[in-house]
């Protein structure tokens, strides 16, 4: 698959609210995860380690919608714009949330996910 | 300037239609500037090739409108999403464009550029 091809799958898949999927399908095996926060999930690497970060986040927030534009492609990296309709469980303050996620893909897996906020 | 101030001055710019403006204030001298296409435009370095590049494209088309949505920031680097209702004067033919931005960030200046579409 080309760069594009792992875009557009990984995409439709964010797009059908199909996130754990995409992960399972496309992440390798040393998949770095880079959010735009200090803290412990600051970087995390690995399948295991960026999975236990997705299932906390799923398990603290309610979703209440959400799209994904894209993907938008350069070389081996490609960026899909979210947005978010959500509360999180910890203030229960619902909210609008945007970002932009740049994917590096080698080999026909996602190496690095790194979110701008 | 911190990467978050220096994004936010950008993307000013950028949504005032200034973009020559934002790139004669940040670009640093050895800015690279990185195109999802191949051909001679695809990677150029300096300030005077990728100015070059910008007047060429101001040149070559005609803008309707447009909009600059972020900027998503992430450590050292800040995304923009721009959309553009352009007619390329080639072609004629009046379209609308959908990119992303991706800006590294060193010593107060953009060093990297690189477009996503």
């Amino acid at each position: 698959m080309t760069t594009r091809e792992i875009a557009e799958a990984f995409a439709a898949l964010c797009r059908e609210g199909r996130h754990a999927e995409a992960g399972e399908r496309f992440w390798a095996a040393d998949i770095v995860s880079i959010e735009a926060m200090d803290g412990p999930m600051a970087r995390l690497q690995g399948r295991d380690a960026v999975k236990a970060k997705s299932d906390w986040w799923v398990a603290n927030h309610e979703v209440h919608g959400g799209t994904t534009e894209g993907p938008y492609v350069n070389g081996d990296g490609f960026a899909l714009v979210f947005s978010l309709d959500v509360t999180p469980k910890q203030t229960g303050q619902r909210m609008s949330m945007r970002e932009v996620g740049l994917y590096t893909v080698r080999d026909g897996k996602v190496v690095e996910e790194r979110f701008f906020y």
